[in-house]
């Protein structure tokens, strides 16, 4: 697929069909991801990948858990508002369906990243980032989720992270339900500044 | 280009080409940016484009001084080291010729995304990697940059930043005088775990 038809066409994808994976897309996904950059190539990655039910299950119950304490409270609000209401009902289609979404990647990243403060995430994001096009480009829907942290204590002790790690994302992946299409963003002239900040310019 | 091969060969290029870059590829670059998603599509990016030749050498001057605080006293290390020796001479060359890269891109987030810890990178360096991706795709080189931050205030004053604002990479981007190429990373088999951290599997 051509590059630009996949970058832009790259929306969070809730609703996902059960069936399986197959280990060689799933190579192919991860390698693309560790081809990003890292702060002096360090690659403090590592990915776990999630398939077997009984801890999707676990992992699905404490995201739905997070999902209500972190949403619940808005969910009128949001379900109100028409710009809104789409993302809020696909939003909670997959927390009350993380258990059936065939794949579960956790991203970790070595704590010692922190001491360069927010700037750690430009040491996993650009590589989660190529996870989620190259899952695109293989026909795969993902989202960027990070609810689980509500329930870190637990999510590290199931899947036996030592004390050096950090969880900075879990994506659900799986064939979508829905169709892949550009997302809904600002024009993109209103978010570029030209040589100072605010100087926009028409394009 | 297809998808795949854009994104294996996105490596960091630091020695670029002085010539100009049309608005149009840069239209292009920063849109497909925007396509990126961010916590609740909160969209908190704004992209501030610098070409102006004295802008460019002031931020080179600082950026030069934060690269000599930071990796000078490394050098010899560095250098001795086949490993780090070719990464080391790249990114010296990078600090001394900032000013003659065409453009450079200073990327920022809305301060209140940091009420989510380093978790806020989620919202920023998945739009920064597609930028890079796309800079490629067009046969432009790129490389993330945050050696700016040792000069953080000076920059944010040069550029007329709000208070609300925070920087977070400063990508220098131009022609690259070396060859696009995969990236030197080590096996995705060593980094990727099945189930349990620390369970690897052959491809």
């Amino acid at each position: 697929m051509d590059f630009f038809d996949v970058a832009t066409t790259t929306r969070a994808m809730r609703r996902l069909h059960p069936d399986p994976v197959p280990d060689e897309d799933l190579w192919t996904i991860l390698e693309t991801a560790t081809m990003a950059a890292s702060g002096g190539n360090t690659q403090p990655w590592r990915f776990v990948v999630i398939r077997d039910a009984e801890a999707r299950k676990r992992i699905a119950a404490w995201y739905l858990d997070a999902w209500e304490k972190t949403y619940g409270p808005a969910r009128e609000l949001m379900r109100a508002n028409p710009s809104s209401a789409m993302t809020y009902n696909s939003a909670n289609h997959l927390a009350n369906h993380l258990a059936e979404v065939p794949v579960l990647i956790l991203v970790t990243i070595r704590k010692d990243n922190f001491r360069n403060g927010p700037i750690a995430g430009a040491s996993i994001y650009p590589a989660v980032q190529n996870l989620m096009l190259a899952a695109r480009a293989l026909g795969y829907g993902t989202t960027l989720t990070t609810l689980h942290k509500l329930h870190d204590a637990e999510v590290k002790e199931l899947l036996g992270l030592p004390e050096d790690q950090e969880t900075m994302a879990l994506i659900p992946l799986g064939k979508p339900k829905g169709k892949f299409a550009r997302p809904p963003r600002q024009p993109v002239e209103r978010v570029v500044y030209w040589e100072k900040w605010g100087e926009t310019r028409a394009r």
